[in-house]
This record gives structure tokens, C-alpha cells and sequence, in this order.
């Protein structure tokens, strides 16, 4: 590596002798040089936020310190398998947020909630009816959903990915001896926008208690358990990307999700497969079924959802707002 | 991992249908389980500043996971002997500022700056008068300084860290061939305060060109070069410890340092070692030295100086301070 790379410094302010207080409007200037202005919005409140947080608490180099650590922790434990940088957001209510933020529903469309750190891209294509989870252990359950626009009409070759943990709490990734894909499978809707699957009736079930995210939970006195619930990202284009889960009712867990993600119109009531729904589907009579109606926004829609909420919130900022690809930048004066 | 471990609810606060808007007092309810009140107050602080980050950015589902994968790699590029999560503290002027916070000054006590990435643990103590650094390509350089309190008076005994990186604007740790210190040393201030050693001289040099936070300043359209200059670590029972350095006067990057560490009373004139002084200290006449008088405040003075601040800071916010070793905590209306 050769010393001081050539640059031009003729343009830039004069930076020196940085206080507790004019530190910020400098990074600030110099972080001003990006060249995207969503870039330069986005860095002026993430410094903002950051130093005010230092400043309001008094941070002590040795709390700086096992932050630092701590975060670093949580990047050395994630991996492609395991999404312990996601978990951290989820426990700390943002991935919630940002979902929200991102996808602004209609009264009539379904709620959307975390992803969650157990999203995988290596689940397979399967036909409606199949099992998308061998679990051995697991009670025996009936998925059959339909998808729907907010003006009631079917949906047909919606992209609908489903995963779930098995009867014991875990995940397919969370087994080393993992050799491909379980408890996950994409499927897509037919004509009238239904789509169905056999799978296992989901368990509450800690998030994983050997990472740094768990030592968070434990140091701030928070349980790690999850309630039980089935994973669903549903896509098809002209549509809003639509995250959600479904949650049978009656876990203990259902009010303190340590992510957040929980909402009553996410809740199910588990019904039984009947004769007749056993014939139409190929499925055995007798064992428990989840039905559910998925209703998506179009991208339309959320576009002008998502701008109205975004200028709401710039104006209570007491900002204005320029467009940029529909998410705010910095305001000009 | 068995399902769910058995936790006590019946304390927890209901929490569902969170929105964008009703998750932070609940995030922040369900972390106020957290037994220590300084612990509570951080968290508090942390979740209130990123919600309202993402809430004013209204941050997409996309710039998030950006997010978090950046932070994800600065992890994992992260090691004992490269610190490449403090090197993003340091280029958000987090450092600087969390260092100015932690370790108020007086008028006549040295200034401190950020430690940087490239402090270790394995530097070995050398006598006084001792080259600390073997680079045969460095120009040579005299460090003589001194160590007094703010009354005037000498401290001896003093340990004082001392790292640098070499003519190639390279710290020892960028070699991937390192099988020990170099460009390190800790020392020992005498009866009269005095510590002295042999180096080389400093050069202005890039931050690790290869890692996400040279990226970070590449996309905000930031220059990665430190001015040259020698580090300090001075410490001695009683008095708070002082992280610092030197900067030689005339380097092109004085004034836009990547790392926000350069004050005008850190910046030095070379001076020529004279025949008195060769004689006195065992080194080369002719050769550039650096004298600096190092003043430490009292442990005791600190603590003063930090309590006055932090109730200064609690008091703009409009809130009213709980002590707690001498931190604010979260005030109990």
C-alpha cells in the first residue's frame, strides 16, 4: 500500500480542533461531498442520531468499547445460514419498523411482519399438495391459502415461499449435519388464486441461545421465546412484495414476541381437514388445517401509500422534502 | 435446542398490532426488564435514536439489509490485529467524540484524540532512549517528552504507549509476514518526568484500502488519508489516562482527517537534534526530534469535570440525572 493516495483537497472546509458539539455539522459537511443526495440525507441523520445517542448518555469509552465488540460479535457470527445481524434488528423492533415503513397497507390487504433471520434462497419449487417438511415428530398440518388484490379478484402464478421451524423448535439450517432444504418449499397459486401444502403444526421455540443476540435478551432481562407460526413471502410483479407470517392462536408467547412481529389479523384458529376438503385436496381427513385469505396491495398503491406517509413524517420535522426515487433526500436551505 | 425454555409472563406488559409509531414505547417497555438503570437508560436512548433514523429516512426494505450486510462484513473483516469496527467509529467521528466525552480536559492538561485501529497488545517495554522501530527506509526521528500534572509537577513512572507505522505508511499489522511488534514500544517517564526514543518519521498514509469502511468513504466521496503522526497512551494510577498523538506541522491532510483526531495543540515543529542534546540522550546530532510536554488531569479532576458535563447535557434534554458511578441513568417519572 503505498502513502497517502493522491487526491484534490483544494475544495474541502478546513476541519480541526472538533469539540463535543461542533464535531457533527463537520462530518456532516464532509460526509456532504457523497454524490447521491439520498446518500447524503441518510448519512446526515445516521450521524445525527449517532453522536446525539453518544452525547445523551455520556457514553464511556469502555461502554463504546464493548459495543463495538458486541456488534463485531454479531457480524462474526452471521452467515449465510445464519442471520444474526437480522436477529439483532428484529429484537430491537427495527425490522418490524422498517417493514412497516416499507410496506404501508390498505385496511383491506393483509399486515406484514418479519422476515425474520431463517429465510433461506435454496428452497425448492414444489407442486400444491406436497409435504414441504418431513419432520417425523411434527403433528400432522393442512396450509390451504388463497391470494387476492384488495378489489377481491383471484391472483393466479403468485410466487409464495413458505418456511417454518419443526417439532422441536428448530429450523433446517440450525442442524449442522444439514444436507439441502426442510420445512421450506415455493409454490405459486393457481386459477383461483388458492395454493395448499401439508407441513407441521409450528412450536413456540427460543431464538437461537448460543449468539450475542441471546446474551442482549439475557443481559436486558427479556425472554427468548417465539411463538409458533408458518413464513410466507408472497410475490407476483404489479404487486407489493408481501412478508408475513401466521400465528395459530393460543401460544403463551403470542404478546411478548421478542421481535415484535406479532398482529391479530396474523392469528389463526386451527379448523380440521373434513371430508370434503380431504377429497378436493388429497389431503387426510381428520388432521388440523389452517386456512387464510392473502390480500395484496398493488405497487401502485403502495408507491402512493408510502410517499404520503414519507411527507407526513418529513413535515412533522418541520422539513420539506425533495423526491428521490420516491424515499426523501436532504432539503436544500 | 429444546422448544420455548420456561419463562415467567405473568409481569410482561401485553405487546401486538405494533405500528410504526406505537413500537418504540413498547421496545423500550419490554427492555426496561433490564436490572441495571444504566443499562436501561442506553437501550432507551438506542431504540429512540434508531427508530426515529429509520423513521425519518423512512428507510426501504433494501437499505436496510444494505445496512445491516455493511455491518455484517465490517464484523467479519474485523480481528485482533485489524480493527476495522473502531476504524468505522473513527470515520463517523463517533471516536473522537466518545473520547472528548469520556475524558474531559482543562485548559492546561494535553488534549486527547482516537486511539485508531492499529493499537495491540503485544508491544514490548524498551528503555528509554530505545529504537522502537527497525524500518531502515525511515527517515530517523528523536521523541524526547515529559510528563507533569496540571500543578507543574513531574511524574515518574508514568507507562506510556508509543505506535506508529512506518516510511511506507504501513503499521506492522498490514504485513501479513508480522511475527512480532514494530514501530511499538511501552516506556517508563523518570525522576524528571522525561521518556525519550528513536523512530522514524511519520508519513501521511491511506486507511485499509481494502475493507468495507474504505468503501463507505469511497461512496460518500471521501478521501482515506491520515496526516502523519505518532501515537501516545499515557498512564499513570491516579490520573486519567491520556490516548493521543503528534502530528509534524505541514501535512497536506492537517486539516481533513479521515478519523476527525488532528487539534491544533497536537500539531508540532520538528526541531534538530543539537550537540547537547545528542550527548545527554545517546543519539545522533543532526538527525529531527520532537519535544512535547505531556500534561495529565487528576483521576479526581475527571470525575468532576465529566459529572459538571454529563448534567449540562441531561439538562438540555429536559430531563434530571440519577447518578450512577458517575453516568446518568434514566430518570424514574
Amino acid at each position: 500500500m503505498p502513502p497517502a493516495i493522491p487526491v484534490d483537497l483544494s475544495h474541502l472546509p478546513p476541519m480541526k480542533d472538533l469539540t463535543t458539539t461542533n464535531i457533527t455539522p463537520n462530518v456532516i459537511l464532509i460526509n456532504n461531498q457523497c454524490p447521491s443526495p439520498r446518500g447524503r440525507y441518510i448519512f446526515e441523520r445516521l450521524v445525527t442520531h449517532l453522536h446525539d445517542f453518544a452525547r445523551e448518555t455520556r457514553l464511556s469509552t469502555a461502554e463504546w468499547m464493548l459495543g463495538l465488540d458486541f456488534l463485531t460479535s454479531v457480524g462474526q457470527a452471521s452467515s449465510d445460514l445464519r442471520r444474526e445481524m437480522i436477529l439483532l434488528s428484529d429484537t430491537l423492533g427495527l425490522s418490524a419498523l422498517v417493514d412497516a415503513i416499507d410496506h404501508p397497507r390498505t385496511k383491506e390487504s393483509t399486515e406484514g411482519t418479519v422476515l425474520g433471520p431463517f429465510h433461506t434462497h435454496d428452497a425448492l419449487e414444489v407442486e400444491n399438495g406436497a409435504a414441504v417438511h418431513t419432520d417425523p415428530l411434527g403433528e400432522a398440518l393442512f396450509v390451504l391459502g388463497t391470494v387476492r388484490g384488495t378489489d377481491g379478484r383471484a391472483i393466479e402464478g403468485c410466487r409464495i415461499d413458505v418456511w417454518e421451524g419443526d417439532s422441536q423448535g428448530n429450523y433446517d439450517v440450525q442442524y449442522p449435519d444439514r444436507n439441502g432444504p426442510d420445512g421450506r418449499g415455493i409454490l405459486y397459486s393457481d386459477k383461483q388464486g388458492a395454493f395448499w401444502f401439508r407441513c407441521v403444526k409450528p412450536v413456540s421455540y427460543p431464538i437461537p441461545l448460543d449468539g450475542p443476540v441471546a446474551e442482549m435478551l439475557r443481559y436486558l432481562g427479556r425472554h427468548p421465546n417465539r411463538p409458533g407460526h408458518v413464513h410466507f413471502f408472497l410475490r407476483k410483479d404489479g404487486y407489493d412484495p408481501l412478508i408475513t407470517a401466521l400465528y395459530p392462536r393460543g401460544d403463551p408467547h403470542e404478546a411478548s414476541d421478542p421481535v415484535f412481529g406479532v398482529k391479530e389479523s396474523l392469528i389463526v384458529d386451527y379448523t380440521t381437514v373434513d371430508a370434503e376438503m380431504a377429497k378436493k385436496y388429497g389431503v387426510k381427513e381428520g388432521i388440523a388445517a389452517i386456512t387464510y385469505d392473502f390480500v395484496l396491495v398493488t405497487e401502485e398503491e403502495t408507491k402512493q401509500l408510502r410517499k404520503q406517509e414519507a411527507l407526513q413524517a418529513i413535515k412533522q420535522m418541520g422539513r420539506s422534502l425533495e423526491g428521490f426515487e420516491g424515499l426523501p433526500v436532504l432539503d436544500v436551505d
